[in-house]
């Protein structure tokens, strides 16, 4: 159990006091705790960003790790914040569904509701949690703090939808769930669902109006500025332009079909 | 003391050398120093956004932490460097006002003119005294060198004038001091002076044209998309629109004024 | 050697997590390695902008410091991946002109071409040899794994053209190569370079149609607005406009010649 390293991932942006204000209230708590960056621009009170960034990066992460995540436009109200443990990591945050992604790859073996606040700081201010009450938790928990004594245990996430590929006889119909900063439009198609095409037939991609034949092992395999689909690194069918940006060159964005079919 | 902790907050953005060859700097000089980043996107020169986010955020630090902020148009002209104590935290920084919010909360205990060029790198450049000598001295710091050392005592800060609100018989009139990340407009009306409202009173808050009587305690309490006013996680009064961008959607910015009557 | 110290350079932007998907996998593998962000914002692909920045940061490490950078539009294809030895650091990178600018400077003492599979992750996915080479190879690297046993010496980095001011009669003939977050234009025209105009002359330094006499030591030195040309914190020749933005202001930009005449 590597309990010292905390990460924080907001929707704070870069030139605020927010994310430092809560690296300092973990410091304080703990001085040796191993601050580590996953992102603080999060679009703002983007759940389903922050969800998908938490389920893509933290599983990589040494067991016994602690997430802190806010992504939080319910701060204040009766959502509950949460501690959670999924796959071996750990987690703390509000339960917006902001870890259903994550819910949905491993089943949380434990989720705990905050409600002591003899850990958390004092006063609570009412708009910013995760410097009150989710830093000082997770810095206690990283000093060995036994979860059981946050709160009380229940049971099922908050959920959001997310929507999944469906595989119709000769075509499979998915969506655009992410768009990352190179601008390749990641779908919900998975690598297994790909392997249900017969290696013999031709395949077509196809998103909006624009389609490509081109379905690639990397990037760099087809000429600069084409349309091509490939596998992603984290198992997604993905729609790119080489060494442009698709997303801004096609005029896509999020929830756009895309439909493989052969 | 946690000495060996180094905040840096600096105006140079993201995607150029700068900030990390003071990083590089600072653990040549101390490998195990650890290093915080609170912010780099402090926009370039912005001796007074810098000076708030510094404010916010480094008091929760633990008490001996070193931050340096390197905001410095005055760069390479008879603008003082400092080593200053303020609560319980340590700075070096250019004595242009980027201290001085923090030193109206609580004066500074300890102040010194960096003059003793020994404890910086040689050759010293004339437009990067952060990587030359704000750096090193942070970094000797944190391995125990006698503040005393560094240079000259001296007395007064630089001050940026930081307006306050005017208290009247039935109106308080402040300004935007900040625009955060969400688009929230964060004022100098303090939750103290609210207090002097009697609790029976309607309130109206009022900005520019836009006004509401909707003075809540969490942003999720009122419909999307509503104007609100609410005292913030700094404990100053802010006007927020819930789930938008107050900023942008009413096209206000720093400076405005807002009245709250009664 | 400080060998647990762990830079990062990347163009994945901030909003996504493969950054932190290195991360956790550096971290997984080295707990107590100590990352440290150099830059998750270079422009996407651009092989050019990291070079610079890993020029100008990384010789600021203490020595045996392992720098990854991953600036890689031709991941998946038979371009190479190296471990270099360059000055008294040590780089993971791509051999595709990221190392360039540093190598001209010191030539690399070692190079080694990565081959051996026993050291990346399994399965090492087509699209992200950042996380899946890289990432796993520093973190063995800086557990004191011998370089020797990751792949096959070979002699000479792939470079990309680094072009140099020309030094004529009565002028020095640049051009700009980067332009930082304050709009400086920096060029390639040396300090040495300019050592070799005497001391007695007037000297003009022109850029496009834009043209100051201002040749000064530090940005202040001259009131707000104006266009000054100086030596910067790098050694090279920039031209800035006081208290302003050069290259928004004047309209220009990479590769623009800049003229020095006397």
């Amino acid at each position: 159990m590597s309990d010292a390293i905390i990460t924080l991932t907001t929707d704070f942006g870069l030139d605020s006091p927010y994310t430092a204000s809560m690296k300092g209230v973990i410091l304080s708590l703990h001085p040796d705790a191993r601050l580590v960056d996953i992102s603080h621009s999060v679009p703002p009170q983007d759940v389903r960003h922050g969800g998908w960034v938490l389920a893509e990066a933290t599983p990589r992460f040494p067991a016994g790790t602690i997430h802190v995540a806010v992504i939080d436009p319910g701060v204040g109200t009766e959502r509950k914040i949460i501690y959670a443990e999924i796959g071996d990591q750990r987690y703390v945050a509000p339960d917006n569904g902001l870890l259903g992604r994550l819910a949905r790859r491993a089943p949380p073996t434990r989720i705990i509701a905050l409600r002591r606040r003899e850990f958390w700081l004092e006063p609570v201010s009412d708009t910013f949690h995760g410097r009150d009450i989710m830093a000082p938790v997770a810095a206690r928990l990283s000093l060995g703090l036994d979860p059981a004594r946050l709160g009380e245990p229940f049971q099922t996430l908050f959920e959001l939808d997310w929507p999944k590929a469906r595989v119709e006889p000769r075509q499979i119909v998915g969506q655009v769930l992410w768009i990352d900063s190179f601008g390749n439009l990641i779908t919900n198609i998975r690598r297994e669902e790909l392997d249900s095409i017969p290696s013999s037939s031709p395949v077509q991609i196809s998103c909006s109006a624009r389609s490509t034949d081109r379905l690639v092992r990397t990037y760099a395999e087809a000429p600069q500025g084409s349309l091509v689909a490939l596998v992603g690194s984290g198992g997604e069918l993905e729609m790119a332009v080489v060494g442009g940006n698709a997303a801004r060159g096609l005029g896509l964005g999020l929830g756009e079909e895309v439909i493989v079919s052969w």
